[in-house]
């Protein structure tokens, strides 16, 4: 490879984090025609798959032609809490987050009933948590701090801890065993959805209001305290946000948010296709598309939120989502149920025949066709 | 059981359908309510998992409560030519059908690779193709003649074709073993779009322009003979077609429909879910559930075809399409790629705790919601 043009990296990315963001490579793009050109020649009908087509192509520019089946698919849910929090911007008490740590542990969360049922092997990570998760009900101790610092008070994290947060979330996927093929984004964090709001004004430039969203269910008064604590925090961070990925992470963001921004990072790196989540997850791998816009040629969007502020990051990120079945969880639960689909999707480039295999007249030749 | 109630038979069903028509019953509805205060006690905000808890709750009632993972799950993929083909109202020549089923038995069409993919057993059969099929391509022979007569001359089939459609369908599905725990609807059949949306008109009474589109792909002049087609065969039957769904079969539809109205009836004899595909295969479970509407509780709906029909087809039956990936080819393929996400809708109810087993207090009981 050629060194990255100098646009690709933000002026102002701490130095630990260089060599990681400048490993992340575009995959080749002249594969896309080539592969467009084949899927124009299966036996069905010119774009008949629809969506189904569009994933079949990303997903054998990023994996070959044909990509082969997943064999290792693996989701991240990384846990942290959050300052903000302490605000009421949230439906639930932040004693929420380690509580349903352990409920991930012990397999009874959503996104353990749902990555069982499709197949792919669940990572859960304490980045951050308020609680001693050690022990029998522990999951992996990636903690950074015990969550973050108040977003409407100061920078949620310091430097150090955010250039930290990234690099153990990179590492979390290089050391999985056997290496995932395809990687699903989940986080679970009392107050995260604040801060991914946040981050998403900051990215995007849209006012608090666009981007604000009940999250798992607060209202009424809280809701007003959430605008508040995004507002006050995007406006310390201040309209230069949007070139400064890192600096948004670290003033508004949160310590699984971090990891995730890792994990985005080091998916890209191994050239696998990562799926998006919800309006967290997808704030996260928004933020590793600012620091390696090479990334985003791997990211899939798993589903749409209703979450207001998801659609906003998905347009940002030009990405159509698979599903859209009202999840409003996170935890990867999107994610993983998109799994199937994009394999499927390469399915189609693996096992269809061609109309000259098939021995069909495509459409295209087929002279009623003339007169239209 | 008692009795039926009368309303739940069209009264000019043929004697040789009454027997399955009437051995159709509704699912307990007791359960509803149970599994639905079931799925509020699982750990996660309320409603957090959107379409997927309906699922689950739908589910639970048609298969109990937890619902067993599908071990069986099938595809039934109909084929039939239709006279009405030689108007000039498809894309593509009437031998693509025959080609088509071929493919099909030698595994290289979508419906084979998303199938294989998702783990999906796959039965193909011949229910009035114009070809010889037999031999060592051969798919299974269900053959009722060799394909429709051209519905706007006169009724597409006899009665006794129509019956003997239903009842070799129905059939089919009881022949399977092990028996299916799920079913998918698939189907093949140049022209069959025209039969599905001349369906669509005469049940629902909307008028040709709002139910015709473009199939697989026809356009400009074509169009206007397949809107033409369908404005004949709907004047023919008549505005009391729609209390009349055995005739409407029969007038204006298909060998493969009327053998995926037997798939249908026999699914929901037999208790288990029954995924529709596109507009096709949908109107075929439309005209199974005028005739036996119990059999509506069983019906999911795979997809949302791109199709104008097919979103009034869905209206009509009360139904939320799983997936909208722009899937217009048919063959099933909406309707496989549905079923691991309403697998996994399953496992919410077979493997996640409840608040209470986690140790975590609901949403509803945090005094800061009291606020609001």
């Amino acid at each position: 490879m050629s060194a990255r043009p100098g646009r690709e990296r933000p002026p102002s990315l701490p130095p630990g984090l260089v060599h990681l963001v400048e490993s992340v490579s575009p995959p080749d793009a002249r594969a896309r025609a080539d592969v467009e050109t084949r899927i124009d020649r299966l036996t069905k009908p010119r774009g008949s798959l629809g969506r189904l087509e569009r994933l079949a192509a990303r997903l054998a520019v990023v994996r070959g032609d044909p990509p082969p089946a997943f064999a290792h698919p693996t989701v991240y849910v990384l846990a942290a809490d959050h300052g903000v929090g302490a605000r009421g911007v949230s439906a639930y008490p932040r004693e929420v987050t380690a509580r349903m740590c352990r409920n991930f542990a012990r397999g009874g969360a959503a996104i353990n009933a749902l990555s069982s049922s499709v197949g792919c092997r669940l990572v859960a990570a304490d980045f951050g948590v308020d609680a001693d998760l050690d022990g029998p009900d522990g999951i992996l101790d990636r903690k950074v701090g015990s969550g973050t610092a108040d977003l409407t008070a100061g920078p949620a994290m310091t430097e150090e801890k955010a250039v930290q947060g990234i690099r153990r979330g990179a590492a979390l996927l290089d050391e999985t065993l056997p290496a995932p093929d395809v990687v699903a984004l989940g986080e679970m964090g009392i107050g995260n959805s604040t801060a991914a709001a946040a981050i998403t004004a900051a990215l995007t430039g849209r006012p608090a209001e666009e981007v604000v969203g009940p999250g798992t269910g607060v209202d009424g008064e809280g809701l007003q305290r959430k605008r508040e604590a995004v507002r006050t925090g995007v406006t310390r961070v201040g309209s230069e946000g949007a070139a400064d990925p890192f600096r948004v992470l670290q003033e508004v963001g949160g310590f699984e948010i971090a990891g995730l921004v890792g994990v985005v990072l080091a998916g890209a790196r191994a050239g696998v296709p990562i799926v998006s989540d919800g309006f967290i997850a997808t704030a996260a791998a928004a933020l590793a598309v600012r620091m390696a816009p090479a990334s985003r040629d791997y990211l899939f969007a798993g589903h749409l939120s209703p979450e207001p502020g998801h659609r906003v990051l998905l347009e940002d990120l030009g990405l159509e989502p698979i599903l859209d079945l009202e999840l409003r969880l996170g935890e990867g639960t999107g994610a993983v149920l998109a799994l199937p689909i994009l394999d499927a999707a390469g399915a189609i480039l693996r096992e269809m025949a061609t109309f000259e295999e098939a021995g069909i007249a495509r459409s295209d030749d087929d002279p009623d066709r003339e007169e239209t």
